[in-house]
Order: structure tokens, then C-alpha cells, then sequence
């Protein structure tokens, strides 16, 4: 009993929270200790299972994040900024793992973050899945391997409940783009084009947004030469795949000294 | 001798203009009498094949426009604007056809174009190819067959000289799917996203516009649904394409009455 | 109590059974009265709910048909073509609509299938989604409106368990090309090339299929021409489409006269 | 005068040849120094740029190898194994490059140009463009990063005219996705799928062949995972491409030791 390593999940009532949930309750290799939420929720006090509209699975809700953590080898945390850089000091304390998908975290959020993992290891990834990071590797390979006579597009799709554009993921794959060529991304970066806007310049990167449905997530990064072109394309079905990836990152950064990693180091690449 | 309709071919310098030639050249269902550039270019006096870089064929490139339209059953016309108006005036003159594929006119340019087509037929259409219109007629039906739970989105994609965003084309589909709905395209078009726009609203059309090496002109319709997504796509690869749509516009509008057409009323759609 | 049509689901442990049994837990305009499993399947005598691992929901699992029929407005059924022609003979008895979505059906079951329908409504289709189901009405539409100078080809991808290639809905859409066309599909479908092929036939209908990880459904039909294509493109990414498609098949039946229907019928398409 | 390697086209009145003819006219790094057709051709004796139709180029047609041969630096060909394994000696002979994008050749050919070899630089490749040179590059790599939890699919396209399937270009890839996974192609190919195939086998690479319209030659690679799929596609849409890389090979190869090479080779990849 308690062999396999606990995990705590944060935002326990978010979608992303209950593909986590999930994710964890099905796994062989560690079992559900804790799941939290906000002070007032009405999931406090209730078992997770029953909550979720399933059967009941042992776990209690609770918005004692210190206590719950103190409990567990790893958290896994989809929620916003602020509960983050909260969640990550008192991972911290209690010197579990911290699983970092929230996306939109700014300049300051990270270095507090930097600071929690000094004392434990945390593993911070704008997409979890093995492919998405796969796709970053390779666009940087593609753009060192050719040069500015071919344009590179990224074009992205998501679910209409998306509120910004371009995706993180994007952003990733430019930034890689711009350091497969040695230009830095904001100096060549083409958003949001509409109505005049001249031709395309030379070695500028372009990004198009698509909205709309349930897309989970599409990427593709287009060369464009003459008479040929090279994409690159990644696309995710199932939200699952992210919550795999964190469980993963979890399992995997238990052994790690503390510090920081993002999923290049938990999948070798 | 002469039995075949004589076209004049506008901006025979240029890259459409030169595809026109040839395209007019190799029909067996018209000839070419007489090629336009704008006074004090240099193919002005010169064989137009000797001065495309081939063999000559005995047509003179002129900047007489009323001279060449008087000896002509067709006009092709893909120049600019303010060209395309004059044209159309002294099109009307001669009573000439005159077919216009150029883009960017003005609702100003559009009604002195109108009254220049009491006197002759004009066809006007942002798409020579039979493919787009075609596509053009089956956004408008999906559009009216789905209901908003279906988010339209319209992807395109063109080379890198091309100056505006997005395309006549996707600004064309864009208008077919709105009344398709019944609603405006101006009051629902989501052009440009970039940075924090907020969840996508129910009923837009989204715009996106990739820009890129040599591509032709590409443009797809997506109809993004819970748990489906139904997508129609148009891909022109090569430009003579147009070329050969606005010559059967030509052949066409011969027979027809004085007046305004478009690319659905010369191929029956 | 009671006033909501009551749903029977057979193969209830099966993928898309317990899909078709969540579905309908899950709609505010049915309710689930009974659930099938083959005699002797461990799950016959406990509750669904709890056999597929939630919570119970107070539907015992039956081998019996006749008495769940009995209890039910219709049945929704994706199971094997000797168990779906059984369950034809059966609702007709139970005077329940059928709602069909087996593939695989012999002639003879077909005809079986006919029989039972002059009893009550059945409603079969190889594809119940709405997407796919307009798409067929579309290649229809453009195979009329292109001549044979465009190639159709269709291209098909499903998920590594599939057992059949090509998939049902891809048959279906060379069906309506060929009819749009006004030829036979058997005299003009080129299935499986490989090795020295020759040249494409003119008129002919080309079909690919890609099997790979858990792909739901993907359809494209291809129109190529000279210098452009137009591309019509299904995507399904969750199999509950087919679910929801089945129950709002249920529905609508139910106020039908016995006899056989398709989803164009109860799509209005 | 005479500074710029000088260039032989064998096949000059075919669609590659007159290809061939073209870029190495418009080229500023190379001359057109002769222009070869079987015995008996009618273009034999005719200068070359009136018999394609244009302006006279100075170079006439001739049947007699060997001497063209002898006054050129390197020989671009791309006709029919018995013609090309017949170049290649006469090229050895002559000391000349040999650039060879002939396909279909059998084993017993190979190893005559492997002789050849032995005299005289000889590049040889499948596909000449820089593009599908770095897919296959990409393929092997990613096949060796994802294990057989990923399946994979490759599909190609190409115009109507296409005799046999799969492309050389697809059965390359597939060899380098075997290659990455450590198995023998031909002991995990399908091909062909058609009728009642039974599930895809674990680690299998299937293949699918789209023809239709006059598409030059488009590839895509899928690993198809579990909620997700990595595409890695390359779409040639200007013949012009494999020219222009056939020149490119001509004119490295210059300077290269007499043996066999590649484009790898040729692209330094």
C-alpha cells in the first residue's frame, strides 16, 4: 500500500482538472491522493468521483493545498498565473514535484517560480505531448537546414472557447523557427495580417489564427520555396494526451534533483 | 481567314498579361490582333513574341487602346483600377467585350464601369477559374444548410508579392456563407486575430491569410462542428488557369446582350 | 414520469454501445429503458452504470430482447449484421423504431431488414452524422457539375482496428459521385493500386485508405482538373457524433409511418 | 566564351527534356551545349528552341551521343533505363558527369552505372528536389524517435499519367522510415489495401496512391499516435524543381572524384 507515487491535481473541477483526474485514476504506475479548489467551491467536501457525476473513488476535494501536497510525490497544475506561483512555493515546502501546464504566465511569474524550484524539481511545458515537442525540435532543424528563399508560415486551429491568438504552442514553434535561422522572433514576426500590407519581407515568420468547434489543437509549420514547399504538421484529438504527458513529466521528475525541466528533458529529446 | 474572334490582350508586359498571350496564342478558338502597354514602355513597336523572349508572331505591341479595341471582338483585361475604367470606356466605344479580372476597384470604379456596359458586354469576376466559382456556390448552400452551432472559418493562402489581405476570393466566400445565413459579412467578420481577442463569437466568419513563395492561389472553407468539421477547398496551381477562364468569358459574352456578368453566368452554375 | 421515450441500447459493452448508452443518459429528450448483451456476457444482471465503471443508473442488463423492445419507442443499434437482422424481426414485433448503424449487411440481410419495415420505422444508415451526410449530397452535386476532364479520387483514413477498406462512407460517396456522373461505380472504381497500374482511366474513381492509431473518421473527395482541384473534406474526431446522430434518428422516427428511412430523410437534406 | 560548363540534355522533345532544355538556357552558371533524340526523331537536325516553338538557340539536335558527349562537362538525363545504362558508358567514355533522374531502374542496370562509376562522376537520384531530399532525411529521424506505439502511413499523389504506384519518391520514404525503426521494408509493407484487409498490424507502414489532374508530385508521411498525429508533407507544384536540382547536381558533381553519389550528397545533408 502507498508504493506508487500520489498525485495531487489542482483545478480540480475544470475540464482540464477532470481529464487529469481521470488520467491518474486509470494509471497503474500512481494513484490519486488529493484534489483541490478554490476556497468555496462546492466540490469542498465532496468525493472527486461522485463529483464528476461517476462512482466514488476514495478522494476527498479540499482547498488546503499545503496539506494535500504534503501528502504527495507530485502535483499536477492546469489552472491560472497567480494559483500557480502560489501552488509552487508550497510545492516547494512540502518538496513534491510541481507540474506546470498553465500557460500566460508573465516574466515575474517565472522567476518566482525559478525560486520554488531551487527546493524541488518542477517541469514546465507550454504543451505536454510528445509530438508538440517533437515539432518544435524539427522546425528548428528545417529552418537551419534552409534559408530565407523559403517563407515560413505556422498556421494554428483551436476551440472557439480559445481567448488568445497566437497559441503559446505557436509562439514556441516561431521562436524555434527564428533560432534555427539566428534572428530573434519579435524582429520578423508577421501577426494578425489584414488589408494592406504590402508584400511578404524576406525571413519573416507569419502566423494565422483559426478558431472554431472543438478543435483541441493543430500546428503546422509551413517552408515555402519556390515550386516546392515542406510542412510540418501536428495535430491533437484527444485532450487526454496532455494529461498522459503531464503524468508523465510527474513520474519522471521524481528522480530529478531540484530544478527546473521542460518536456525536451522528460522525453529525451 | 479572320474567321476567329480577334482578342486584345492589356498589360501584355506583365506576368498575367503574358500568360494571357500565350493562352490566347495556343487556342485554336480565337487569335491574337493586338497586344496594349502604357505609352513609353519599351515592347512598345516591338513583336510581342520576340519581346516575351520567343518566336515572333507578328502582333505589334501598341499604347493606341481605341486603335486595337476597334479591330478586336475581346478585350482581356487584368491591369489596375484606374487602367480598367479607361478601358472599359473605350471598350464600350468600340464595342468590344470586355473582360476584367482586375482587382481592387472602387464602388466608383464599379459604376463607371456599369455604364460602360450599355454599350458592350463586360464580364467582371475576382475569380476566372471554374473551381472557385463552383466552390463560391457550395459555401453558400453548406452555410444555409448548417446553422450557427457550425463556426465558418476561411483560410487562404497566396505568394509572397501579394499586397492585401485577405484575398478577393476569401473576401468573395466569405460574403457567400454570410448570405448563405442571412446576416452581413460586415457585422460578422472576424478579420486579423492577434493577441487577446476573447472567445470566438457565435455566427462570425473568420478570416486567416497565409503568405508564401509561389502559391498560385488557395482557398478553403471550414465549417468546424462539435465532434466534425466538413472543409471545401479550391487550389489553383497554375496561374493559366485564369487565363483560360477569362478567354471562355470572352467566346462567351460574345453573344450576349450589352450588360454586366459575372464568371456563375458564363458557366451556367 | 415516463413521458420521455424510453431508448433500448444493444451491445451495451461494446465502444460504441456504452457511447450510444452515455448519450442517451446524457439528452434531455430520451431516457434509457433497457440494455442488450449477448447470453451469458458477464455483464448480463448488473446495473449498466456501474458495469461500465460510474455511477448506477438503474438499467439491469438483459440477454432477453422481446421484453426490453416491449418497454421501448426504439433501439439503437450498432452491432453485427446476424444480431441486427434478429433485432429487426424483433422491434417490428415490439412495433419500436430501429435505428440501425451495423455495417457489413448482406444483400440478404437487406432484404430480411425491408421485411421487418412494413411494421414499423427503420432507419439505416452507413454513416450517421450530419457532416457526412451532407458531404454525399455535395459530391453528387459537383460530380454533375464537372465533367470527366476532373479525376475523382476519395481518400479515407480510420483508426488501426478497422477491418475493411474502403470504409462504408467512402463506397458511399463513390456511390453518389458516380451517380452525379450518371455511371455505374462497379464499372469505374480503382481500388488498391499497386505496382504497374497504367495511366488513370479517364472516368474512373479512385480510392485510398489510411489505417493508423485511433482515427474516428476521415473522408475526402478530390476533384482534379488542369492547373486547379476542389477538395470536399469530412473530419469526425468523436465518435459520440455517430451516437448523437442515431438518437435524434430515434426521435424523429417515431412519428413516422413503418417503413425504411436514411439520415438524409430525418436531415431534411 | 566557353568559360561556363557546358551542358548535354538527353530526351530533348520529351516534357522532362525540353524542362531540362529551359533551366539550363535561363541559367547563368551553365550553356546548352547539345540536345540529343533517338535515330529517326524528327527534331533531329532542327535547333532545338524553334522545335520547342521558340526563338532559335544555336544548338541543334543530333542523335549521335558520344560526340555530344565529348564537348560537354556533364549530361542531364532523365528517359528510360536501356537509354540511360547506354549514356552511362558513353559518358564514362567521354569523362562527362552523368546526372541521372531515370527511374525504374532494375538492379542489373544499377550495377552497369555502378561501372560506368568508375570513370566518371555520376549522380543518381529518385527526386531531385531539395525538399523531398530533407523529408526523407526528417522521416528516418522521426521513425527512429517514435516507437511502434505510432503507425505509419504514406501517401502520395500524382497526375494522371502515372504508370505505377507507389512512387519511387514514397517506396524512398518508406525505406527511410524502416531504416529509422531498425526493420526491412519489405517485410512490414502494405500496399494495396483493398476488400477485408483485418486489423494493421503493429508496426506495418502502409502505403496509398492518389492519381488525378496534372499533379506534379506531392508526399506526406503520418505517424498516427494515440490522441495525436505528426505529418511531414512535401508538395511539388513547378516541374521546374527537379531541373533546376539536376543542374545543381551537374554542376558540384564537376568537381567530385569519379563515383556514384546522391543528392544528399549534392545538398551536403
Amino acid at each position: 500500500m502507498g508504493e506508487l507515487p500520489g498525485i495531487v491535481v489542482t483545478g480540480a473541477s475544470g475540464r482540464m482538472g477532470q481529464m487529469l483526474i481521470r488520467t491518474v485514476l486509470e494509471s497503474d504506475k500512481a494513484r490519486l491522493v488529493g484534489c483541490l479548489e478554490r476556497p468555496g467551491h462546492d466540490w469542498i467536501g465532496r468525493d472527486v468521483g461522485t463529483a464528476m457525476g461517476g462512482a466514488e473513488v476514495g478522494v476527498t476535494v479540499t482547498d488546503d493545498a499545503l496539506e494535500a501536497f504534503a501528502r504527495a510525490q507530485a502535483v499536477l497544475d492546469f489552472t491560472a498565473p497567480a494559483a500557480t506561483v502560489e501552488f509552487a512555493k508550497l510545492a516547494a515546502q512540502a518538496r513534491a514535484v510541481h507540474v506546470i501546464g498553465t500557460t500566460g504566465l508573465a516574466p515575474e511569474d517565472i522567476e518566482k517560480i525559478g525560486k520554488a524550484a531551487h527546493h524541488a524539481p518542477i517541469v514546465r511545458a507550454g504543451n505536454m505531448s510528445l509530438g508538440v515537442n517533437l515539432l518544435v525540435r524539427l522546425t528548428r532543424q528545417v529552418a537551419t537546414a534552409l534559408d530565407a528563399d523559403f517563407d515560413i508560415e505556422i498556421v494554428e486551429a483551436h476551440h472557439r472557447h480559445k481567448v488568445d491568438a497566437p497559441s503559446g504552442t505557436a509562439l514556441m514553434l516561431g521562436a524555434a523557427a527564428a533560432e534555427g535561422r539566428g534572428v530573434d522572433l519579435d524582429t520578423v514576426s508577421d501577426r494578425g495580417r489584414d488589408g494592406i500590407t504590402g508584400a511578404r519581407e524576406r525571413g519573416h515568420i507569419g502566423f494565422s489564427a483559426v478558431r472554431g468547434g472543438d478543435v483541441v489543437g493543430e500546428h503546422e509549420v509551413i517552408f515555402y520555396g519556390a515550386g516546392e514547399r515542406i510542412a510540418l504538421r501536428h495535430m491533437a484529438t484527444d485532450r487526454a494526451l496532455f494529461a498522459r504527458g503531464a503524468l508523465k513529466a510527474a513520474l519522471w521528475a521524481q528522480d530529478q534533483a531540484p530544478g527546473e525541466y521542460d518536456m525536451m528533458d522528460v522525453l529525451g529529446l
